[in-house]
């Protein structure tokens, strides 16, 4: 038997809720020639799935019915493919459900080695949108200020660290003292704010006295907002998410602020990570460099079960998750 | 005598009044050595002035009780500069008065032509703001679809020509049919649209299959929000001004869309004019060969009477103006 979770609701304009999905269980179908069958060990979770939930532009959408789409990492426990051989851990788009049916060409074979969930993370997605996002986009230089909000999220933390890499001085919004505490001692931004108990804008005039040269928003909202009061002159706003968004009934407003681009010569702009496609080798080589030595560092937040799928999507959104959000089967 | 309109009120956070100005007369001071006197004759006006009495982020910022600050076309009448030479004709900051002494450097000497007064409008700031902001920062490209909020005004119907030139199909948005008409009988748009009269939405849906490869935005507010709807993939949003948040009580929210930066891997930046001093003196004997060719058309909107100055003002936050707004004392 296979067990999924398939989409039963459509989380369009509203909070999600675990009863957008309903558990199904059907018998697993003999292997079809130049396929190959991989248990799921690992899943990962990312505000995105929301959004292709919603068909709002983002590339994966999936429809009512559908298994929820989200990628894994596995091992393979039958092959027809030649490509695939029982024991490869592979990761890829395998889905809520315990077993995918992959071909070779679908699915990535990764070393089992201590970077294994990584790459559901660091070396996944995740850290691809943080290397593109702010390096093409924010383009920072040395003696930047660089704020990131978001900054203890996995993108967020990646992007801060990459900062600090080019030269910048890192600014971190996170929610919660913990949260902060991490980015400061552990990942040596060189400052953290907390946004659910200091005051945003007296914080932000403090620590960035210069303004902000690039602001890397995975948040949007008030904080997207109270940013937009104190860039730089010819700063590089960074549109890669709106997780405040996400939770709202309607679509919330945008940010007043927004005529302060006019007034310091700035630009904002979003990205899809999807259009790096021809260099994600690259940039993978030096992510996993930089894990490896050290310099950059990351944190996975692993829930456990097969039934607590849905609750731990819904952990994102309400900032639960501290770290990569993964789930072990 | 010298009348003069000074600054009697902060018209921060709510509409212009009539009464944020108040006249004076005063008696002329004896010239002083290296100074010149001049008589002003044409006033021009513009959206920002409203932006510099509120002192948010724009150059020229004012404060109460100085003489309103203003571009202005004068003939000198009495002269210590060796510079300035009774009878030319000094283009300059002279501001809301009768009178203005300045120094040569301060002023600009130009030819008593047929095109003097479009040195207030498509040869001044305006015709800059136009040039630099759409080819710097909309980059268009022959195919692009273009739309120009604002589009009958006097910095929006510079950029549909432009845009025209560049080979772009140009979509002018402007507030009633007289308007309309004018951009696409006159100025060769391949569409207009009546804001107030037709539904926004709609007819961009109609006239811009394809989408919006450069937005020029000249408005913000609703305008903005719906045409972001709308935008290509690798857009350019180049935000020009705000008119609709000139009148507006309270800052209005910030486009809600803004989001489909990200889908669309777009960017909206903005300029100030001021930048690319250093390149003025090229950009304007382009626009004045293509004044001079007819390739380029502008229209003016002439008020008569001192007196009349803050009313005429006034006239560009209700749209009144066709064309360049202009005063002839």
């Amino acid at each position: 038997m296979n067990r999924q979770w398939l989409i039963d609701g459509q989380p369009r304009g509203r909070a999600m809720r675990e009863s957008d999905f309903k558990e199904q269980s059907i018998e697993l179908a003999p292997l079809g020639a130049d396929c190959a069958r991989v248990k799921v060990e690992v899943l990962g979770f990312d505000p995105s799935m929301k959004g292709q939930m919603e068909n709002i532009g983002y590339a994966a959408a999936t429809s009512q019915g559908d298994v929820m789409g989200a990628n894994g990492i596995g091992e393979v426990v039958e092959s027809n493919d030649p490509g695939l051989k029982v024991g490869d851990k592979v990761t890829g788009r395998l889905c809520w459900q315990e077993y995918a049916t992959v071909r070779a060409r679908d699915v990535q074979t990764v070393p089992n080695d201590d970077l294994l969930t990584a790459r559901l993370g660091p070396l996944g997605g995740t850290g691809l949108t943080a290397y593109f996002g702010l390096l093409r986009h924010g383009r920072p230089q040395p003696g930047d200020t660089l704020v990131v909000s978001g900054a203890a999220g996995a993108t967020g933390s990646i992007v801060g660290q990459l900062g600090r890499l080019a030269g910048c001085r890192v600014i971190g919004i996170a929610g919660g003292e913990k949260k902060c505490r991490w980015l400061v001692d552990e990942l040596q931004y060189n400052g953290a704010i907390d946004y659910k108990n200091e005051l945003l804008k007296v914080r932000l005039k403090e620590l960035c006295p210069g303004g902000v040269d690039v602001f890397f928003d995975n948040v949007g909202g008030a904080i997207l907002n109270d940013v937009l009061a104190r860039i730089a002159l010819g700063a590089r706003v960074v549109v890669c998410g709106g997780i405040s968004r996400y939770e709202a009934e309607d679509l919330p407003a945008g940010p007043a602020n927004y005529m302060n681009l006019v007034f310091q010569r700035a630009t904002m702009a979003g990205f899809l990570v999807t259009d790096y496609a021809s260099e994600f080798s690259r940039a993978h080589r030096r992510l996993e460099a930089w894990l490896r030595s050290g310099e950059l560092q990351y944190r996975e937040d692993v829930q456990e079960g097969f039934e607590n799928i849905p609750a731990t999507l819904l952990r994102l959104f309400s900032g639960k998750n501290f770290g990569k959000q993964l789930l072990r089967l």
